[in-house]
């Protein structure tokens, strides 16, 4: 297997991007595999993400990253070097809800997800049993009113232990601090229960119901302090009727859920998502 | 063509209502042709939809009403008898957007709405030679900040003119006044676009580029006094992505637009929708 | 809780048989909590389900059974009375691919499948595991070109001695005689990888490429001893591009299938399904 | 407004492709507004399409091409320069079904559509008014079992007079010679009322039926001389039940017809499709 690699980069529009950088490329012997970019017309921002082989055993990241810095700063650009090979480990936030945990983790077990789950935290012991199936090891942080915040140092420390590249909060019913939010900005991915910006905060299946939407919701997206505003990834929606009660959306809910955060997941590992404000663009 | 009714009922539930309705329908000599129903858990209140052919040439609408008063009043029903061969007057009230008027028309003009295009009113002439086309009156209103009152009254006598049964808001940009929700309550139907409770108001499709969704939608709801707060009876949705400018949207959306329309109309004008609080019951 | 029973009739179109089976429901001090029925215009047949929940303490399922007897016959039903009380015995026969015995497993685990899960049968050993941590026994019958009939046999012991109710061919790729389909007729159910009548018979995914399709789907099914024409009960489809390779749209086909194997499954146990012909009438 | 080009290649991949036209339309003094490429793993092959604008009033496209030709050469290419500004002439054969043919002279009417529809042909004088009220010349063709050689004959001269880039076969039921889906290769587009392969030749709806599948869809594909085999541009689906008739699902078929030929129709004439075999590649 050569050494695979992806480059993104993102920054302001101008004429001869696509040119310099895959000239750049070619000169270093990389084999673009796949390649996209974007241009969004309001901000004439430049988006763009390559997966390069590097054919040449003598290749080497260092040589390659000293390089490219010159030409990326001649056009500003925001830019990264990931190569591939070096797994991204993911930690799962998890209450009692099992749905999204236990397809994550059968994901992760098949080989279909591009990362590494490398332990799950819960304020519940409830999940417990299926993380250790998996032999996950499972880290139970009781939250109450009172320790709310050594909670969640203790949760910051794990991470940080777990060389913690993502963080997926699968259905975590807790509040995260704006400084974990921030320490993990672009890296810490929540699924909400509804079609945002319908339905935000709790309870969303109930007031669904309440409102008689045709239709429900989930909503793949990165965390910010602000709740339930972060960046988008992915969202699915599934028809509902008349004859579907609470019980039922909840249920039908799950399945549409699963998918949405399993693919949106999938993208951010894959280095698919680009944060462009409140928007994201998704270069598959 | 023998004479089809349909006879539409609501009220709280109750052991027997089934077996009474359809014990008494079998009596008068109907035989259904479809039969829908539904309980509410919630709310335990029973919804119910018959479609009925009467094949005795001697079948009196008016007997059957009166004989199935008692019934009715015994199980606190709401209901109706609807002769399929009374034609529903539609009124289409539009602005500019020439989308969803076309579409209709076209549905109508090829036999397949279950109702009469008999008039289209308009703030703008615009539109006009579509409906001339269609051989259908065209009645420039136009609403100026000064004239809104009186605006207002020259389409209520319009409506009343022409016997409307069933007022369609096309994509008509102007605020209804509370009397004319209330005259045409449950009549009343609009096309809002975006997925309600997302984006009330204004510029939906600009909001939805901004807050970077990835699915845009259509929602088609009864009018209330409370603007797009109304019960929905038909949505849809389309997938978009960052490719997608907010022009982009704007044309995509209108696919989506005709179609939760033309779906929830027909519905509306089968008998199939029965409001309850704000949600819809669908007796498709 | 009361007890909850369900009645389900199919049989020729006649004037009054709602009538007389509500009145018959409301005699017997049934209580309706859910009622579906329908008529097939085409072939003037009636179906029906009832969902009853019967007050009385001294109610006994045999008196009700003899006495609608009379009723039936006088309609030419085909009919079932169903205690809800006891459970549908299941029993999953798979081969390699995980991702729908996970996803079964795991409904049931959470309490949302209608029946219960009595063991796992397999032509290999690969997923004994995840059925063992389930607790569900595992049985690992190896199919080879000389054993199969003896296979078939063992499988079909198997299935008698767990008095199975409904057998689920997960992703088992081997073909079942049609003696075992003609005994679990209207019992077996299989998730075909392809939208059916597309893609009959092996690889769908690959000739779904190769044919350049832009959705792919997957068809839950009764078993028929004429492969892949058996009664289809849910089919759901995803889009794909030719950015999809055809890993990829392996990939992304299992969410399909295991969506719409859920959702067949679902509606089979709770006996919303009747077969007519090769059609499916789903009373939901 | 400045000249806006559409350059489209295909190749088998290699190492500089993109460095090389990126330098190229550089060099040009072009800015690229749009550029979308992808590589087919499977075959090896390059597909590219770039939307230029050129800023130089002095830019002269017969210079470009010449220029252009040698690196084509290099890279053997298939490649096409397209000035936005030339109008495609899209020429529309109907029969009796007005759905489709009115959908897309709507669009074209609200300049939603890449193109200009200069005729309408048809074998009956059903749609005539609806082409004339949009002042477009509708030449009625009736097709007999003795005439049919002539009629052909009448079509492609009528195609020819034009000077048609793209025929739509919106709905019309006759056979086209080999000769004339030669001549129009990847300018000819049907729309099939069927998810192919699905229910491939004639009665679809009819047959789906029949067949009892729970979702109906439309085909938009290129015709060659092998019916309903050529290319496939884009697909849609919707659900459908028990509850759909034969006619309910002819109805609703309409509406996905319509959509996926309108979506089909754009990619092609916004120079989005390249054919790759039995395979197109959409790139938007």
């Amino acid at each position: 297997m050569l050494p695979l690699y992806r480059l993104t980069i993102s920054c302001p529009d101008k004429t001869g991007i696509v040119a310099a950088v895959s000239n750049f490329i070619a000169e270093q012997g990389g084999n673009l595999i796949e390649a996209n970019y974007h241009t969004e017309q309001d901000s004439q921002w430049f988006f763009m993400r390559n997966e390069i082989s590097f054919s040449a055993s003598s290749f080497q990241a260092d040589d390659f990253q000293q390089q490219f810095s010159s030409l990326a700063e001649q056009f500003e650009m925001l830019w990264q070097l990931i190569d591939t090979r070096t797994a991204k480990n993911i930690v799962l936030l998890v209450s009692q809800h099992s749905h999204c945990l236990a397809d994550i983790l059968h994901r992760w077990h098949s080989g279909d997800l591009a990362g590494e789950v490398v332990a799950v935290i819960s304020n519940h012991n409830t999940l417990c049993d299926i993380a250790q199936w998996y032999n996950v090891p499972f880290h139970h942080i009781p939250v109450t009113q009172g320790t709310k915040q050594q909670a969640n140092l203790a949760i910051a420390k794990l991470l940080t232990g777990y060389q913690t590249n993502t963080v997926v909060l699968a259905r975590y019913m807790q509040i995260i601090p704006a400084s974990l939010c921030d320490a993990y900005s672009g890296r810490m991915i929540n699924i909400h229960h509804s079609f945002l910006p319908s339905f935000v905060g709790a309870n969303p299946y109930e007031r669904a119901y309440q409102r008689g939407v045709k239709l429900i919701g989930a909503t793949c997206h990165y965390v910010t302090s602000d709740l339930d505003e972060g960046p988008i990834i992915e969202q699915d929606v599934v028809r509902v009727s008349h004859r579907q009660s609470k019980d039922d959306m909840l249920k039908n809910g799950k399945d549409v859920e699963r998918v949405a955060l399993a693919r949106g997941l999938q993208y951010h590992l894959e280095d698919r998502v680009m944060v462009h404000g409140r928007r994201t663009i998704i270069l598959e």
